[in-house]
């Protein structure tokens, strides 16, 4: 298959594309990378499906931790530009634009323990189970549409000088997200382990 | 208790007044009442608490059915203002400016079956179960947050035309507010039944 995977410079995406690139054409998508897309502009995101690829794995964009008095309305927008709005927008043009049996694979994240400053997030991995849930009986054509929602990951973790053991390894959640570009699931949420 | 009901000319919002009417002062709130207040306009709810009030309850608004074919990015925006948007910045302004031990009660759903053109709706539904349990960790004062999310209320599926009985009656979904604003839990999602 040809895959796109978006945020591949990232800790997760660089090992999407380890994962994938032995058996599939990958192409490294990012702000930074030669083929550039940027979640929060939809015409760069388009532009990804100028070409025919076969499935979508995102793995890009975070939602920052922001203290409850933080989120007014300018603010809550520009959080969810990204990961949020972002997503569904490549949901939505992966239902259109890929071909049949095409699949898109999305990130959303699970806190185990709720976090200071993690309402959006929250809101916005929760929110994105929803819509995948609900969008993947919408689909047609043999389409596919999954999200992986790891929790804490060893190596990041580890760079914050945490025990990485607490956490998942980023090899085992690459290979959550292969699972499901190979596999049959449609409308389910994979919380790596 | 003195208790904001953003929604009150609604379905649930009319049993939820008519719940807590005989035991605290309501205050009857929505876009066309006398105390008008509109979830999409940030002012207009932070006149809300200019004076004193216990407990805000919010079952104001709804989140069309939308196909994912129409999910651009202004129509996206503009669906999620209300519900999503404007429940966020009532709490916010509710753990600002809720006195100790006050509490907001908001409005979810849950989608038994996936609908067709319900990927926002489920969005934001499961979107503020997983907000409400992260902002009740952060809040302070003895302030709580929790969501209520009916399935079908009764009363909506016989306006419909179908059989009342495969939902819940809109007193008893009234009934989860009363004990939510009357009770102490924090971060809860309650689903009526
Ligand atoms: N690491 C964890 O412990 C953990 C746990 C749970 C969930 N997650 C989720 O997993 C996803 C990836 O996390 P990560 O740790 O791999 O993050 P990361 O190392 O910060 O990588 C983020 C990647 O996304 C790209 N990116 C950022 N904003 C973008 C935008 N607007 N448009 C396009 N690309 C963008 C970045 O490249 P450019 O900056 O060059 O664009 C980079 O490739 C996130 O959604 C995160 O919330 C991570
Ligand atoms: N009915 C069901 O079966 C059901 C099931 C699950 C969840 N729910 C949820 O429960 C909530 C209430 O549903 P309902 O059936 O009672 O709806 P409803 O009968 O349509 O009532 C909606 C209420 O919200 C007010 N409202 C609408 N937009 C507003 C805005 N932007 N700002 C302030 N007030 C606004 C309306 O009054 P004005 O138009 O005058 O402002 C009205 O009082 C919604 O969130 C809905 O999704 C309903």
């Amino acid at each position: 298959m040809k895959i796109v995977v978006l945020g591949a410079t990232g800790l997760v995406g660089r090992a999407v594309a380890a994962t994938l690139g032995p058996r599939h054409e990958v192409v490294r998508v990012s702000r930074s990378s030669a083929v550039r897309a940027d979640l929060a502009d939809p015409a760069s995101l388009e532009a990804l499906f100028a070409e025919p690829v076969d499935a979508v794995v995102c793995c890009a964009a975070n939602v920052p931790l922001r203290p409850l008095a933080e989120l007014t309305g300018e603010q809550v927008l520009d959080d969810l530009r990204g990961k949020l709005l972002g997503q569904v927008a490549l949901a939505r043009l992966a239902a259109e634009r890929l071909p049949d049996g095409g699949s898109v694979t999305l990130t959303g994240g699970t806190f185990t323990e709720p976090l200071p400053g993690s309402g959006l997030g929250a809101l916005v991995n929760a929110g994105l189970e929803g819509f995948v849930r609900s969008a993947a009986a919408e689909l047609t054509r043999g389409l596919r549409i999954n999200v992986v929602s790891p929790g804490w990951i060893s190596e990041t973790l580890e760079a914050m000088g945490e025990d990485g053991a607490r956490g998942t390894p980023v090899a085992v959640v690459a290979e959550a997200y292969r699972a499901l570009v190979e596999g049959d699931a449609n409308g389910a949420t994979v919380i790596p382990r």
